[in-house]
C-alpha cells in the first residue's frame, strides 16, 4: 500500500501546505523534511524558525495570521531584554522561548536536533515526523549588490531590501541528511514526495543543496511534485517575486518549473497564472492557502497530479 | 568624608535593607556585596537569584510581596516549557528570563560576572554597585539527614523540608574577591559596613567563606554591624530558624552574635526579641521591614550604631 507522502518545506507557505496533507491523508503518513539553513544562534539560544513554525502549525498552536510564532503570544521578556541592551530585531516571545531555551540547553547536551525536534513533536502529540533536513550545521548566506550577509540578517534585519546577486549554502556540501530523511524519500509505502511552496531559492534550495537528499530525488522512485509559489503571477508573500527579477529571472511558473528541472516530475500552478507553455506535467487551480480547506484543497491536488504523473527522470 | 557604605548581603530579607541604605544615604554611595552560593544553571541558563533579587529591588522593579522576582510578571515560558517536558519546580518569569538568559550568552562569551552585573545595573540605571562576592563559582550545598543537596534543590524543590545537618561551599576555598569587594571592604571614604538580615548559615556564611573577603573583615578599618534575621525570636520568612535548631543551636540574637563572632562589632535586635544579655555593643528597635520607610529607618539604626562602636578586633 502506497500510503505514504513526504514533504520538502520552509516555514510560512510550506507549513500550510503541510498542515493541509496533514487533513489530506493521516498525519502518522506524512514526514517533513524542514529548511534548517535560517537556524541561527541569537542572545546565545539556538533558533530553528522553519522547525518551529512546522511544530507550531502540526500542533495548533500557530499564529493565524502572521505566519510565525504562536497565537495568543506575549512579548515581556524581549521587552525586558531591550531594557537591557539586548538587540530586538528578531521577535522572541515569552512562550516562543520554551522551544529555543530547551532545544540550546540540549544541543549543548549533545543530542542532534533531528532528536530533539522529534521529543517536542512528541510532546506536542504531532502525528507527523517533522525532520531537519541535517543534524550538521548549513548556513544560507544572502550575497547581496552590499554585502554578504547571514540570513536573518537579510530577512529579518534588513527585511529582504538589498538586492540579491546569489545565495549561498555553507556548509552544505558536507551535510549529511538527519536520520530518518533518506528512508522518507525511499520507503516503500512511499506515494509521491513534495516540494511545499515555499521559496524556493531562499527555503527548498538549502534542502535539495545537501548532496545526499539531491542524490535521493534524483533517483526517486515516486513523482515528485512542486506547488509553485507563485500565486496570479506574483508570490504570496516574502521575497520570491523580487528576488527572481534581481536574479535576472521571469517571474512565472516555468522559471519555478525549469529552476527545479530534473527533481520534479509535476507542478501545481495557481488558477490565476497567466497562460504559459510549461515543460512539466501540471495542473492549474486556486494555489491560495487561507483557510484549512485550502490547505487540504491544494493537497489533495498536488497527490491527484502525482498518482497521474510518470517519474520523467530515473538513473 | 566617611560617606560611604557597604552591604554583605543575600536575596530576598537583605534586598529589602540595601534599598533601605540606598533612601538613608544616595544609593551612589552604597555597595552591595552579594551571595551567589545559591547560583546554578537551570535549562542551561545561569541563574543569580540573590543578584537578580537586588537587581530587582535597587531598580524598583521587584515583587512588592513576594520577596523574589519582578512585579507584573508573566509565567507563559514556563507553560511551554512544561508542555515539552521541562522541569517546572523552578520559577522562571517570562520577564525575569531576560536576566538569565542574557547573563548565559555573556558568561559563555567570557564576560566575568561582575563585569555583566555592572552592565545590568547601568542599564536599569541602579546607582549602588552591586557585586556579586566572586566570579568563580561557589556552590552551596545542603547536607540534610538523607542526602547532600544543591542549594536550589534543597531551599526551592524541597522546600527547606529535610533537616539540616551542615553546610558547606563547594569552591569557596579557592574563591577570590571579584573586582571591587576588597575595595568596597577597604576603601578610604568607608563609613560602616553592614550584614544584612539574610539567613546567617546560608546566604551569609558563603560570602564570608571566601577567604579574602573573611581576610579583610578581620582587618576593618571601620565598625561591622550585623541586622539580626530574628524579629520577636522568629525568623520573618525563610529558614532560618528552623535551621538553627536543626543544627542543635538556641533561637536568639546571642546565637547569632556568636555565630559572626570576631567579624562583627555590633548588632541591631528586633525590639520584640525576648531580653537576653550580648557580648557585642547592640540596639533594640523594630527590624520588621515592610515599608520602604521601615527599611530606611532600620539602614538608619544599623548607621547609627556602626558610628557609636569602636572596632572590637584589631589586626
Amino acid at each position: 500500500m502506497k500510503d505514504r507522502v513526504t514533504i520538502l518545506t520552509g516555514g510560512v507557505g510550506g507549513a500550510k501546505l503541510a498542515l493541509g496533507l496533514c487533513h489530506a491523508i493521516p498525519a502518522a503518513q506524512v514526514s517533513a523534511i524542514v529548511n534548517t539553513g535560517d537556524d541561527f544562534v541569537h542572545l546565545g539560544l539556538a533558533i530553528s524558525p522553519d522547525l518551529d513554525t512546522l511544530l507550531y502549525s502540526l500542533s495548533g498552536q500557530a499564529h493565524p495570521v502572521q505566519g510565525w510564532g504562536r497565537s495568543f503570544e506575549t512579548w515581556h521578556f524581549l521587552e525586558a531584554a531591550r531594557s537591557l541592551g539586548a538587540e530586538d530585531w528578531f521577535a522572541l516571545g515569552d512562550a516562543d522561548l520554551a522551544l529555543h531555551v530547551l532545544r540550546t540547553q540540549q544541543l549543548r547536551a549533545g543530542l542532534p536536533l533531528s532528536q530533539i525536534t522529534a521529543g517536542f513533536a512528541r510532546h506536542w502529540q504531532i502525528a507527523a515526523r517533522i525532520l531537519p533536513m541535517s543534524d550538521d550545521p548549513v548556513a544560507t548566506h544572502v550575497l547581496t549588490t552590499d554585502a554578504e550577509l547571514d540570513f536573518q540578517q537579510y530577512f529579518v534585519k534588513q527585511r529582504c531590501a538589498p538586492p540579491v546577486v546569489a545565495i549561498r549554502f555553507q556548509g552544505s556540501a558536507a551535510a549529511r541528511p538527519a536520520p530518518g530523511v533518506l528512508a522518507a524519500l525511499h520507503e516503500e509505502r512511499l506515494r509521491a514526495i513534495l516540494i511545499a511552496p515555499s521559496n524556493p531559492y531562499l527555503s527548498i534550495d538549502p534542502i535539495l543543496a545537501v548532496p545526499a537528499i539531491r542524490q535521493a530525488l534524483l533517483q526517486r522512485t515516486v513523482p515528485v511534485v512542486a506547488v509553485s509559489p507563485l500565486v496570479g503571477g506574483a508570490a504570496v508573500k516574502g521575497p520570491t517575486a523580487k528576488i527572481m527579477r534581481e536574479l535576472g529571472l521571469t517571474v512565472s511558473s516555468a522559471t519555478i518549473a525549469r529552476h527545479y528541472g530534473d527533481l520534479i516530475d509535476a507542478l501545481v500552478v495557481d488558477a490565476r497564472d497567466p497562460p504559459e507553455p510549461l515543460e512539466v506535467a501540471h495542473t492549474r487551480t486556486d494555489t491560495l492557502m487561507k483557510t484549512l480547506q485550502d490547505r487540504t484543497r491544494v493537497a489533495h491536488a498536488a497527490l491527484e497530479l502525482a498518482d497521474r504523473t510518470a517519474i520523467r527522470v530515473r538513473r
